[in-house]
């Protein structure tokens, strides 16, 4: 495919490169030059178009978009509970649907690659995969929140998807305990053990409220992060959801451990689980974070723009009175990174920038749209103006999954219509 | 015109009824029948859309668009003091431009009115009459940020402007004094002067810094609010910006004289000039308050949608630790309300609802947009998950502004590409 004449290439290379007027040609589903006159088949006209990598959400659980709306004034856990009788219901249609509900949301967002955990990882990953978008996908291991409530059965479910999809392209199977919280330390060893036998990342929800914490400590004498330091679970596998709470002691464990971190600031906020830890403050320390959505029952939205611009707001006003501020790093090009190339760096994929060799993952912005102008500074722009409304096209892994706002892999109006009949709640 | 078979009608009536499959008739500029097989001309298919009312952007500067982008990383004084020598080049014709280009925005994402302050409102006033929108116009009136740097001129313009569009349906002027920071004792009084004698609204900017609410306590050993009180300033026609600094006691003032109140989350926390009060507060005190957007080079979007949802985040995230949240008012139909029927109320307007008698300014989303989905709770959805991608259709005093995303009534490529080639920056 050849992508011809872009006004504007957001490169996100090394030296943050912005190209203007050139064209991508894109061979298989490599990036295979970039320049001005070059010559390919199936030609997509980017004049007035801004090109980009393609977003990762780095923390979500798709299907749970099947129950947005149900439980909005809610602190965490009443709003857990809330769900948990709907959730129980959940046919594996419903978890086909629902993801694929998730995936219109995000294509039209600009996303290209999510991680999710959730139940019925296989189906997840059968309907993400059909959406033609990248998706790291993980079973939920947890001795309290399991659906067939037996280990055994969340481990067998986590290793057969790492077996079907072990050189797949576009899914990629990873393992994840719930939290220290929900599982027991036999628990964590045998998915510990999981990750390192398949080489894929370990993640989990570092704690997300306050009192969670409060009990670990009570439990075990540490902090969550201490516990899991100790009982030797972390590494530069390890991948880590919630950092609102962790202390400057437990970020420095993070960071001899080279743990990589994602941050969920608008779920945080709306279920009230924010800490006091600071993006500054983490990015400062040289540690490795990108943003997640977290669910679309909680967020309630799949929207990373959205989220780069609340991670800077909330960041501000959780330091209303500090002095720093200003002198923190985060900015918009920070914010544009957590999103592309900090988060494919988390994940190992060799996307997340517009450069030679990296496979394509492409966001096309309609430069019609009001909010990319003035052109002052078009990341700024990008980050504090865009959204969704912006995104004309997306093409993932070297295809188009969306031209001009139609999505193209799958029938998105079937999909809205079978969740509608269905009625969940 | 007859708008035909909408899927859902979010009415914003006194009962809040939500209503399916009905027809909206609109003669002239008014809502005349709501029912199912009403006839009537120039018939709008709405079948798969839902209607609401027109929203209200309460608070903003315009032509400041054009310098979005500039000035993104600093505190309110950095950032005005960045601008200035940018304002002060601007002609008429890129005060025309700006205007048109947040009119772009407005439009796109269903705001059907703003309340706009700033210089050369005579221009601004006719650029969003030209884009079929309302518009609530102030001249800015300011001893220290004239531009001019007279306040005669000014007041003059004010007059004049109150003078043009006495009975325009469109363009309502009205007084603004920049702040009790910004303005002497004398300037505020002729302003107001001016308000009672055309009976309209009398705007100002509440302190938007703590650092402003000292240096008035030194100067006048109260607190703004207790001082524009104590001068008899206050009355039910003023409409008060920025309440992030307000105490209890300013809030009892406030309410005792039936002042208006316009909160502006996005802005102030970009800014980082947000303080400690809460919205539930504000709420309980039964104050009727709205949203702003602010400025669009501070915000820098004008985009309701993300300010209603962004005011309950930012309003979660100041009361980390505190059990009083989810017992606090604030909840996605009150975010509503501030931007349609209290908004409406405000400006003692005939709009923010769709009844009867009610002029014609409403908004269709696509019901196709994966964010109306599930339809579990739909003014959470529009709140919580819409957002302007949803906007298919904008209809403002009766007449049809947008359709299917395209403006009908100027030419918006056009604005774009003649602000990009005057580079302002």
């Amino acid at each position: 495919m050849l992508i011809k004449n872009a006004s504007l290439i957001i490169t996100q290379n090394k030296r943050r490169e912005i190209l203007r007027n050139k064209d991508i040609l894109i061979e298989d589903n490599i990036i295979a030059k970039i320049g001005r006159g070059l010559k390919g088949d199936d030609v997509l006209d980017a004049k007035n178009k801004l090109v980009m990598p393609g977003m990762i959400n780095l923390h979500t659980h798709l299907p749970l978009i099947l129950l947005r709306g149900l439980s909005d004034n809610k602190s965490l856990f009443d709003w857990a509970n809330k769900l948990f009788p709907f959730e129980k219901k959940f046919t594996k249609e419903d978890i086909f649907l629902g993801t694929l509900l998730s995936c219109i949301e995000m294509i039209k967002s600009g996303t290209t690659c999510s991680v999710s955990e959730y139940y019925f990882s296989d189906v997840i990953a059968k309907a993400i995969k059909s959406s033609g978008i990248r998706g790291f996908v993980s079973e939920t291991i947890s001795d309290r929140f399991s659906i067939s409530g037996k280990i055994n059965d969340a481990l067998k479910i986590a290793e057969s998807l790492l077996k079907e999809y072990k050189d797949d392209d576009l899914i990629k199977p990873f393992v994840m305990f719930h939290s220290l919280d929900t599982c027991n330390l036999e628990t964590i060893y045998r998915t510990k053990e999981l990750a390192e036998r398949y080489s894929v990342l370990l993640g989990t929800h570092f704690m997300e409220t306050y009192k969670q914490i409060k009990a670990i400590k009570i439990k075990y004498g540490y902090s969550p992060i201490e516990v899991l330091e100790k009982k030797g679970i972390l590494n530069e596998n390890s991948l880590g959801d919630h950092i609102g709470w962790l202390t400057d002691k437990d970020l420095n464990l993070i960071r001899r451990r080279n743990v990589k971190l994602v941050h969920c600031p608008v779920s945080n906020a709306k279920l009230m689980n924010d800490g006091f830890q600071t993006v500054s403050n983490v990015l400062n320390k040289k540690i490795l974070l990108g943003l997640g959505t977290d669910s679309p029952a909680s967020n309630n939205s799949l929207d990373l723009f959205e989220e780069m611009k609340s991670c800077i707001l909330m960041e501000r006003i959780r330091m209303i009175g500090s002095n720093t501020i200003f002198r923190g790093p985060i900015n918009a090009q920070n914010l544009l990174n957590m999103v592309t190339i900090n988060a494919a760096k988390i994940l190992k994929l060799n996307t997340g920038s517009i450069e030679l060799g990296k496979k394509a993952d492409l966001v096309l912005l309609d430069m019609k749209s009001s909010q990319l102008h003035p052109l002052i500074d078009v990341i700024s722009n990008i980050v504090y103006s865009c959204n969704s409304s912006c995104v004309s096209d997306v093409i993932c892994n070297g295809k188009i999954i969306m031209k001009e706002r139609e999505i193209l892999t799958f029938d998105e109006e079937k999909v809205i219509n079978k969740i509608e009949k269905k009625k969940y709640f």
